[in-house]
Order: C-alpha cells, then sequence, then structure tokens
C-alpha cells in the first residue's frame, strides 16, 4: 500500500514556503508518510479569495521581512530576503509540473533548487537567462526546460493545479492538507507534528 | 527595579487574543516578565494599514473558523464561535482604559472576563444590556462603566491607545512587543518563549 499523502502547495516566491520546504519531508518521513509536492501561483488564489501578497502592506511588509528572517532563524534555514520581492514564478513552477509528469523526484529536486537559489542567492527566477542557468546547474536541459514553460501544455497543467488547489480551499502558501484537515502556513508546524501524532486534539469536533 | 514588560495588544472581538490572553501571563511569570497589557480596536489598524479583517474573505474565513478551534483546543482553551462575529468592541475597551487608569488588575481581570464571555458563552459586548450585565457579573458598577464608555476622557483614551498601537507597528492582534521584538499572532508563542530563554537565535542580526 502507498503511504497516505501529506499536500503541500507552494509558490516559488513564498519565503515562508521556502521554510516549510526544508522541513516537510523530515516531517513526513518521521511519520511514514509521503509528501505530495503541488507548485502554484498565489497571484491565481489571490484573484479567487480577494486577498493581496501581505508584502503589499507596508505595515506588514515591514513586520513581515522581520519575521521571516526570524522563523528561517528559528528553524535553522539559512536566509536572504531577495531583491526584486516578491517575483512571478510562473516558468519555475511549469518545470515542476513538466518534471512531475516524467519523474517526480527530480520534480521535487527542482523545487528545492529553485526556492533555495531565490531565496539564499537571490537567483532571479522571472529572469529568463538567471532561471536557464539555474535550470544547466540544477543538471536539466535548459533548452528544453524553456520549451516546457512555453508550451501550452504545461502552461495547462500549472493552470489546473492552481484551479485544483483553489478547489480545495487553499488561499496562502504553505498550505498542507493531512487526512483533509487544511494547515496553512509555516507556523502550523507543531499542529500538525501533533495531529500526525495522535489525530485530532481533544475537544475538536 | 520594575521587571521588564511584553506589551500585549488584543481586541476583544479578536479570537487568536483570547487563546493568548490565557497563557501570556503564565508564559511572562515564567521569565519574571510583567504583561501589560493595551486593549485596542483592530478596526483603527485596520484603516491605517488598508488591511482587512480576515473573516472579510470567505475561504479565509471558512479555514480561520477551523483554525481557531484547532489551536484553542491545542492550547487547551475552551471556545466557542461566537454569532455575531465580529464585533465592535469599544464600549468594552473604554472601559478597560477607565478601569486602568485606577486599578491595572482589575482592568485585566475585565479584559479577560470580557473575552472570555463572548468566545466561550456568546455574550456579544455590542450589545449594551449584555455588556452592562457582564459588568455587573464582574463586580462593577455597571452605570459607572456605562458612564465610562460615554465619557469623552475614556473615548480620548481609547483612540490614543489605537494611535500608540499604529505608530508601534501594530497591524493586527494579538500583537506582542519584548525588548523592542515584535511578535503577531497566538502562533508567535514558541518564538517568544525561546526569545525571553535565549534571546536572539542565531544568525539573525
Amino acid at each position: 500500500m502507498k503511504a497516505a499523502t501529506i499536500d503541500f502547495w507552494f509558490d516559488f516566491s513564498s519565503p515562508y514556503s521556502y521554510i516549510a520546504s526544508e522541513w516537510v519531508e523530515a516531517l513526513a518521513a518521521r511519520h511514514g508518510r509521503r509528501v505530495q509536492w503541488r507548485a502554484i501561483l498565489l497571484g491565481a488564489t489571490f484573484q479567487v479569495s480577494g486577498l493581496q501578497p501581505p508584502a503589499n502592506f507596508p505595515m506588514k511588509r515591514e513586520y513581515l521581512f522581520r519575521d521571516v528572517r526570524r522563523s528561517a532563524a528559528f528553524a535553522g534555514v539559512p536566509i536572504a530576503i531577495p531583491d526584486p520581492f516578491p517575483i512571478a514564478t510562473q516558468n519555475a513552477a511549469r518545470v515542476y509540473w513538466w518534471l512531475q509528469a516524467q519523474d517526480p523526484l527530480r520534480a521535487v529536486a527542482w523545487a528545492r533548487a529553485g526556492l533555495r537559489a531565490y531565496f539564499t542567492r537571490g537567483v532571479n527566477l522571472m529572469d529568463i537567462a538567471q532561471l536557464k542557468a539555474l535550470c544547466s546547474e540544477a543538471g536539466l536541459d535548459a533548452d528544453a526546460a524553456e520549451s516546457a514553460w512555453n508550451d501550452p501544455q504545461w502552461k495547462a497543467a500549472l493552470k489546473s493545479a492552481n484551479d485544483a488547489a483553489i478547489a480545495a480551499g487553499v488561499f496562502g502558501a504553505p498550505f498542507f492538507m493531512i487526512d483533509g484537515e487544511p494547515f496553512w502556513g509555516n507556523d502550523r508546524q507543531q499542529q500538525m507534528e501533533a495531529w500526525l501524532t495522535s489525530g485530532p486534539p481533544r475537544g475538536l469536533d
């Protein structure tokens, strides 16, 4: 029997998704689970939910940068807030789904490479030259990757992933689903661990 | 020497503030700190920050209710999502500042009574009759409390608290400040505990 999954929705431009991407596999392994990574565009969920990126609000943006750095430090994850931030990440996300159809492990390796490159070295995933260089560095055929992100098939695959996320109630990232229970945010790690260990807390029907 | 404070901004209509109100005193006591409770109106911070209450967004609202109940259960705090929710809480907040000027301990007792009444029994703090009944139950002179919330002096005190919160960078609740470090959300308890124990994590300058 296949291990039950933890669904993990992320956007390549989401710093809390990056932090979570560094602990989610270990969390799953501790509980005999498999992680289903799902690259999405938060922009698509924002359109439907009516929400906006937190960095659009100056007061929240200032706190966000501090909290991201502090949350990363507490999680033991290196981070440098990139500039520009945020960026549009549809090409990186299409590469994810292109790889996912061929070899899910390579797709996850790409997701981690992309998140780490943007959030530790400021590699701009929106910049074609930088994205192609990162593809090569990650052992991919950069021209094939570029063809993939321009291919209607992988554009449709990403759109379909966004639509499925929205249908599942996803309005932010990282977003997780464990046996039908939704968890939003890097800061839900502790609740997810408790849920995986013991199920719902007493008093929650 | 007076113990250093933990500033704690809350709104009587904020469920995560209610959950935090049930652990913040114990947290402070473990570290020899004193809690400075600060009743505010999130509506005032929203106007300045451009943000909106999360419950205004249907997708977020649905998650919020689930997450509030789960977070309360994990914290061991009883909760029943009240109806109506959210409500305007200026009168309860003015009573807080009125009491604070006379006797800070009674003000804190009132804050806890108000939060618990709304979030465990659905007492509508916006309803004059219910609010006066709650004042009596809490051992206050309900007519004097009503005079206070209609008094320009305590209206001004609340406005001044809102302005000070905004000046300090507060854009949501619960919001905490420890030695100049801002923490937003019930879910920052763990980071606050670590900060109080050991100061900033390594890697955070």
